[in-house]
């Protein structure tokens, strides 16, 4: 059974809107944040990805929908769940928190792609075993 | 039937990321910006909204399709379709193309909320019955 | 003498750009997250500060020097180092740190202004006596 | 004498905070737009400028005063004045405005660097050439 990683982060003004709260279009960064997290606990480097593997994670879908707004100051934990992997994508069920009250839930498709021509590339089997130890 | 609107936007370096297209998330604005300026060709201000109204059209829920990715310089096309509008809500269907390639699907729903406690608010008749006009 | 507050964050893709390095605007959010937990390191939220004293924090001036660039998964160290407080405003030197490599330095100049009309207002004794308590 | 361009952009949501003003970091994004359009109206491409010479602008300093804040709707118009030119590098002057309210005035330089390894690189003759024209 898939294990859920979790992962904090502060609102600042640079995500609020003149609503009051956070700008929608941000929960799509504070879900690849937790994401970015998620890798690195798997001692995963996306940096690393790129130079050694000429290969980047690209976003093929993203699906949000936002349920309570957050505000400023506010602390929000991002879930990170994976669900179906491919042998190019794998598929992340997400949800952003304050407290006890659920934000946002996101489902993300992530595909894995050459830098050179950004066509789909295999994901390298050491990620990929890391990433199965997990799920 | 539905009339489209169409609204053109430029790519610049603010809106690239590391793997040299526009970062996934900025299409959200972009979807975004398309959809302003179909309210403004109706002769709907969102200043003027909070201000009269003391309402604001917020996002409920975002869906992205990536097709493919657009680069520095690109001259971006939104389109903006109306589809089922509700008393408080309207679901759009947009994409984005660059030339004939199509880069992204949306289906983005809006929703009217008054400003003070960001509960659901009926879309002024005003306002409902200039979109009714186009859809 | 003026106590150096220290913030570090991480660099996600959001914040990069096409250069494969992060965008220098990007910088002032850095520089301001740093200000926002200083702030905080005092006890100061921005939320009550707007909900209790009807008051906000804006930035007259920046001024920021680039002088190497952060890359994807960095650790970036940012300083806070208050200078020259006046009734109803701060000065600011800051600067963004990879390692022993100096990223930027900005020299940030903030004023405090009441949210109706965005007029200069005093900074409120308390939240003074807490800043000049570190200067 | 130097020749003044204008390039003229709208405020959206995405451009604005919670103290219902624009984000003061984006008037850096806005100087930047009118400095590529700019460009662009000299025939100088950014993304050529990368695939065929290797070659991008990169900013080594900016410094913006903030003097009136302009809010989500308004109409935002960019100047941009190229002032001492040197090998690898410009600096402008630029200012923001709505209608006959002054903004923010900007003063930013530009370095070229090559894309390798973000060295300093001499701007291309044809480029240089084609700025000089207009200073």
């Amino acid at each position: 059974m898939a294990q859920t990683f979790n992962w904090s982060i502060r609102v600042y003004i640079e995500d609020t809107d003149v609503g009051g709260v956070v700008f929608y279009a941000n929960y799509l960064k504070f879900f690849e944040r937790a994401r970015t997290e998620w890798l690195r606990s798997l001692d995963v480097n996306q940096q690393s990805l790129m130079d050694q593997h000429g290969i980047i994670f690209i976003v093929k879908s993203a699906a949000v929908d936002y349920h309570a707004p957050a505000r400023l100051d506010d602390e929000v934990t991002l879930t990170v769940s994976a669900g179906r992997i491919g042998r190019a994508s794998v598929q992340f069920v997400q949800e952003a928190w304050c407290g006890a009250k659920l934000l946002a839930t996101g489902q993300i498709r992530i595909g894995c792609v050459n830098m050179a021509g950004l066509r789909p590339a295999p994901i390298p089997a050491e990620i990929l075993a890391k990433i199965r130890k997990v799920v």
